[in-house]
């Protein structure tokens, strides 16, 4: 049985997790739900699940979640930042998904691991701020980091059973979003809601928009890089644009083992779940004679100029990463409530990334202080 | 070191498997050769690699054999079955590479078995035809049969660290042979060589024509059944025209694993030869950008009867199977030599599976019993 704390639970990722466990209640209890805002999914989890103990956003939030669920049979309700730190380190939890959007997921994660707790890991900005600090100390502590989005589950899917000296590159797939053939020019004018319309998966809005500029792909490398200990250049990205393919492992010999499947994150979300087991689900499955033809293509680094800042953010390495991804939160975030363009997005990273001078990361202060700073810059970036 | 006997040494498999060998000479030494007529290229192979003992098909040859040889530094000369016996029973001889064609490589594969040799095996009849005792005397003697076509390779390979329990089916690629799109009226009229000219592989006689009628599927399907311990009805056989993806298994998840690769059988031979290691060769990788698309369709067993045959053979088990191969290879070879049209091989097979009564395989005697009558009953129909 493992008794599993969800940060993120009201989140995409977080809800399709609680649907695994809650069809598997003989594998997994949930124990602690950490949430942002949305008192009203919460409520309903909350009713459903049982939990100890909960966290939310903030201290008003948490008032207004303990008014609305009275006295009766209510878990503990604690907030922010010590709020979501307390479910984690929680004597009964052994598992932790760790699902919230964006920055706000590496305290937590990071407190997960230090106290000992195995990871299911859909927030990548914990290993592109922080992967040396975070796969280091869950080295030390013997604590499985183990990834919940579908390229990087294809990738430790396709590297089971296979000698790792004999890897000679991963392959990293991306759908190329929802703008894969659109011209620069037709970029330019794109809004935040044909951003948000991704071709194959439906996802939360700031994964939606890395997408469509393919930062995402670029973090998901620097990820692939610390959770599967490679250098950047045996790391590759094609285009795919079915994503039925999920990623693959080139091996020495030429050989190529790929994870195909449906787009549906119930199968990553499970497999981080009851690895290395394959769990049954209600899922239909992937018949290859009815998807037509699977297609692979170079990514254009000129129309995705974040896919390369973020694959030249990992090679500077440093505090780089981190502030690649915290000049890419605010400007995705501007670029969705409409103060900059979509091709503004990419400038004010690469902006931010001219002025950092980066150091070199020995704690998570040094890591939170880029990412304010990077924040702070890019912020500047966009006054006028 | 391992130490090799390679049987079928000049044949289409054998040449390749000996280039495998001598480009990685600290690894592997060859022991023995056994080749059929091809007494020139065997020669070469004397020449180069300097083995102990050699084999070929019948006592003419091998006088012939040891008259050209001359009498310096010369192997050992034997023939036949009693001469293939030797080779792989020799005590130098570790691993038996089994590369002849049809079922003259039953006998000495057993042998090999039985005297706790590692197998890596090519002659996909020897377990077609005897399957449950083969299979059954490597375990009993803790022998490994790895396979080293590409098929089977890549689903050895896509089953490597998930748990044997989790699978949900195997699926077999075919790349749909030189016929994939020929109407049963245009397949009336194929000659032997446009049934030679494969689209995607190189190979010998025998397996090209197979793999026009799609037997070799069959009888791959079959091979799959014994070696991996399936039932027939978790394998699924899909066309995949491109020969990129060499197969698949899908997990219970829906998770599937796929081995890719270019179509050169230097890297299931080589992985037979390195499992569970992917070693370093000379071979361009697989650009999956440069390959075009990958379709996958549902075989059409109205026309390709010989596929259907061969999954009604293993359901029926038994001798079943021998029978069917039996009365294929005579079938094939008629139509070789011009004897029978191209769709009268499945009809001879289909009359003499017909008249056949099967009866379960004690020993290797019932096997070349039922071969030897599915041989006699499959040329009494072509004697018109």
């Amino acid at each position: 049985m493992k008794k599993i704390a969800v940060l993120g639970s009201t989140g995409s990722i977080g809800v399709t997790a609680l649907k695994v466990i809650h069809s598997n209640p003989e594998k997994y209890r949930v124990i602690a739900l950490g949430a942002g805002k949305n008192l009203d999914l919460l409520l309903k989890q909350i009713d459903n699940l049982r939990p100890k103990a909960v966290a939310v956003l903030d201290e008003g939030l948490a008032s207004d979640l303990k008014r609305r669920l009275g006295k009766a049979k209510s878990p503990e309700v604690t907030y922010g930042n010590d709020g979501f730190k307390h479910l984690v380190t929680l004597d009964e939890v052994d598992t932790v998904i760790s699902s919230m959007t964006g920055a706000a997921g590496l305290l937590p994660t990071y407190e997960a691991i230090r106290s000992g707790k195995q990871v299911a890991l859909a927030n990548k900005e914990t290993i592109v701020m922080a992967g040396a600090l975070v796969m280091g100390e869950a080295q030390k502590r013997g604590v499985s980091v183990l990834p919940i989005d579908s390229e990087h589950s294809a990738i430790l899917q396709s590297l089971q059973g296979h000698p790792r000296e004999d890897i000679r590159r991963v392959i990293l797939t991306a759908s190329g979003g929802p703008f894969r053939n659109a011209s620069l020019s037709e970029m330019s004018r794109m809004t935040p809601a044909q951003a948000l319309d991704h071709p194959n998966w439906s996802m939360g809005p700031k994964i939606s928009i890395d997408s469509a500029t393919m930062m995402n792909k670029g973090l998901e490398a620097i990820e692939a890089k610390w959770l599967f200990d490679l250098d950047m250049d045996r790391i590759t990205i094609l285009i795919h644009p079915q994503s039925i393919v999920h990623s693959m492992v080139e091996y020495k010999d030429g050989a190529i083992i790929a994870q195909l499947g449906i787009p549906d994150m119930t199968i990553p979300i499970s497999y981080a779940l009851s690895f290395p087991h394959h769990d049954e689900n209600r899922l239909p499955p992937l018949e290859l004679d009815e998807v037509g033809s699977l297609c692979f293509e170079k990514p254009d680094m000129k129309r995705f100029r974040c896919l390369h800042l973020a694959l030249q953010a990992a090679k500077t390495g440093g505090t780089m990463p981190a502030v690649l991804n915290g000049a890419n939160e605010t400007a995705v975030g501007s670029f969705l409530d409409g103060t900059i363009t979509f091709l503004e997005i990419p400038d004010i990273i690469e902006k931010t990334m001219k002025k950092h001078r980066p150091y070199d990361i020995d704690s998570i202060e040094t890591v939170l202080e880029a990412d304010a700073w990077a924040r702070r810059t890019a912020q500047s970036f966009l006054g006028r």
